[in-house]
């Protein structure tokens, strides 16, 4: 997932807000049991039926051939490239041999693009006969680029945006390094998404607020929490009237390299960051209906985001978001259970670049006509909980799906402030939102990285994650009873 | 550290052998206790001088200052490149710095560059509009170069040279790739060179198989234990009068992508290598004595390699090997002890690409002028112990300073079959070797890779070797007991 990071699109910051709560969903499991009021939300059947879906689904290995194909046979697949469009073609198709209702729908999407990049160190204390030393380094995601034969500048370093101000216009002509940690004891206490908040919002802000004190370019500190010279990749803030500066990552050795040598003099760094801004192209959402026997025209989402950065093969993020609902929806369908409202696959464009797709969407179908939605977009690990950004009323509607899912190891149950990005457009509007909880002690090792690769997903914990979805998006599809739909403060950026 | 690999030059292997006997260390300490025709090895002043340059050692930062200093200003030292001069050139400052009489002596050394490398999958199952997916790969040291624009072949994946050969000449006009696994069973087990050992072969003798049958490249999958395509590089043997084809390290996940999708259908894949052997140029070996004060005319060497692959800083092979000899020499001196023999500091050349300056060494200088050698070259991790390539009566002399050192955890003494690259040569001819016997569970995800970097060196385990490494010098130089003197078969490659 994305963690949008415009400081103006403060509700962007939904995302890292959401994923925070995330975090603290392993600190207090709220087991429910069946309240009264919701004694009937199911009939035995449908209870049973559910429990099918759960097992059929943990003995299914359908979601990562799915997965293994998006990331080995199509690989990378940023919004605007080829390989999208190949990626929404298969996907379609595979929906459509389910005999689901198949529509490929357009947004109009960014179409960035990375060339060549290269960062090096043109002088520096210490050096030896004039030879350059290579620094680690990848362009954020809708980085302007520099000049074909780069930048050159002094290196400027510093932890927070207090000492970026404290510099000032010391800046000007130099390239600024942010060089915020990755908080490592967060994540080892199961705060994966708390640390990745504190750590990320340099690389939205960050460049601009060097922009505007007229540095020349910037560089943060990659996210994350691996030690192999790795950079992270994600989009930065780029402000289309504004003034923007080229804007890389570097590893985190590399980042602790120019603080240390910063400190014994001054550093001369040359910046190559070939990428460019293309013209907008047409996305596709793909849509596939499973139809509802009662109610066709109320919809159920099950989603994950096809687009991926393009450093990995996307395969935590999101193509196992994608293979979870293509799961849990093939599994409902082989079992030939017909739901009361319509079940909805989704597979999102352009999650990483802005939600343009799922903005779209929100235009195109009324938010009235939800019932429910789910993404997963947290990788692939084994689910402790689930979430939803509406309210516990929620979960006790949901009680008696309980049982089904505490015998998975499902077992914490929470409210949280964003359930996923791509379905926060229909939550703003009411609709209850749901996402798995998975462990995600491991996901900022390799999210939005070259390592994001299919290796790193457990089939077993793929199948967990699908055995929820399925069973969450059939209890929402013929849930006798309503659930709470409570509006949410539309961001300003949507105004 | 490397691992020599010519099949001819099968004593390459002597170093494996050592190497798997390090690790079962692991599993059987033996702790000494004084034995009587020992008891008068040292003076109670020398023991007490020992147990002094233990503690200097131990809270000193001189060592990592250095290392810093090599790794972070002057970085790569590649065998031949202005880099490896500069380096050599500091180290030289720093010891005269010290007034240890210091020279620079000459080897000749090969001098092999790395200039573009990169591989992708032109054709593969399942491809998006002709779209290429890319290959992380590195250039093995010593390969020959692929033309300009690269090879394109077909891929063939094998396990092992049986696979290989079972194929014969169906590998004509492919590229073959060795995918032997590093195996991390071994590693946990505290096995991490017993590991490395099986699965390095191939990045030896691999390509020179596959040349043999026709196949126009071959591919390695990276040795190692590290998840986030990380390429390790490292020597392959190039055969001067013989075929040989372009030979690259892909990462686990790449060479995993290339298995899987082998078996879906044929791969095309484009693998460009831009390398060059240039003519053979003039290195040094960095050697500065502190001379005995009875014996000025006898040896005892302490050292680690200077020169390192290209990828990363070469901070854990070998500039720690070079600090912790550094740290031993200075803290000797700085203590304004006098060892009865010269203690002789060294930062060997090219150990990685076939220790030429530790043979031109033993031509310049007679074995028979050596007390004993000492190199430091798996790392910095803590020192459980130490080996000797010469046999266990070495231990029993040595027995007094057993408990100096097992006051800071080095509890193991055991014989291996080689105790460093560099100093074989000399134990050849029965000078006995010694060396450090650290915790080298982590080696092997960085090794070799760009993620060898200063952050891989804990500066307390750094100084732990060089405590152990400065008594143990300090220990031979005054020993007054001859240690054991075996010769060892000269390997045939050398004859």
């Amino acid at each position: 997932m994305c963690v949008r990071n415009n400081e103006q699109l403060s509700s962007a910051h939904v995302g890292e807000k959401m994923i925070r709560s995330l975090a603290r969903l392993f600190v207090v499991p709220t087991l429910f049991c069946s309240f009264g009021f919701a004694q009937n939300a199911w009939t035995p059947k449908e209870i049973n039926d559910m429990r099918d879906i759960r097992d059929a689904a943990l003995s299914s290995d359908y979601g990562y051939q799915e997965l293994s194909y998006l990331t080995d046979s199509i690989g990378p697949r940023l919004t605007g490239s080829a390989q999208y469009n190949a990626a929404a073609d298969y996907v379609a198709a595979e929906m459509r041999k389910l005999g689901l209702e198949v529509t490929l729908e357009k947004a109009t999407v960014p179409h960035w693009v990375r060339r060549n990049e290269s960062g090096e160190l043109v002088t520096y204390p210490g050096q030896a006969n004039h030879f350059p030393q290579k620094i680690v380094l990848t362009a954020l995601g809708h980085s302007v680029g520099t000049p074909a034969d780069g930048v050159t500048a002094e290196v400027v370093v510093v932890n927070n945006s207090d000492e970026l101000h404290a510099l000032g216009d010391k800046v000007q002509g130099k390239i600024v390094l942010f060089n915020a940690k990755y908080d490592d004891r967060l994540r080892d206490a199961g705060y994966s998404f708390d640390a990745y908040g504190d750590a990320v919002r340099y690389r939205g802000i960050g460049p601009a607020e060097a922009a505007k004190l007229g540095a020349v370019g910037a560089l943060v500190r990659s996210v994350g929490s691996a030690d192999y010279r790795l950079p992270h990749t994600g989009l930065t803030l780029v402000d289309p009237k504004g003034k923007n500066v080229p804007a890389a990552a570097v590893s985190a050795e590399d980042a602790d390299l120019l603080a240390r040598l910063t400190k014994r003099g001054p550093v001369q760094m040359k910046l190559v960051l070939n990428t460019e801004m293309l013209e907008p192209v047409t996305g596709y959402n793909v849509i596939a209906d499973l139809k509802g026997s009662e109610h066709p025209d109320e919809y159920v989402i099950v989603s994950g985001h096809l687009d991926s950065w393009d450093l990995g093969t996307g395969a935590i993020d999101d193509g196992a978001g994608v293979a979870i609902a293509m799961q849990a929806v093939e599994t409902i369908h082989r079992l030939n259970l017909h739901p009361k409202r319509t079940i909805r696959f989704v597979a999102w464009v352009d999650e990483e670049g802005g939600i343009s797709g799922a903005l779209q969407y929100a235009k195109d179908y009324p938010a009235a006509k939800h019932f429910g939605t789910i993404e997963s977009d947290t990788g692939a690990g084994h689910p402790i909980g689930y979430i939803t950004d509406s309210s516990d009323e929620a979960f006790k509607v949901l009680a008696p799906i309980a049982p089904l899912l505490e015998e998975m190891g499902v077992v914490v149950n929470r409210t949280g402030e964003e359930a996923g990005a791509d379905i926060s457009p229909l939550s703003w509007a009411g609709v209850p939102g749901f996402a798995p909880l998975m462990d995600s002690r491991k996901y900022f090792d390799y999210h939005h990285t070259a390592a994001d690769t299919l290796d790193k997903v457990d089939p077993k914990e793929l199948r967990e994650n699908g055995a929820l979805v399925g069973v969450l998006a059939y209890g929402l599809a013929n849930c006798a009873k309503t659930l709470p739909r409570i509006a949410k403060p539309v961001p300003d950026w949507m105004k």
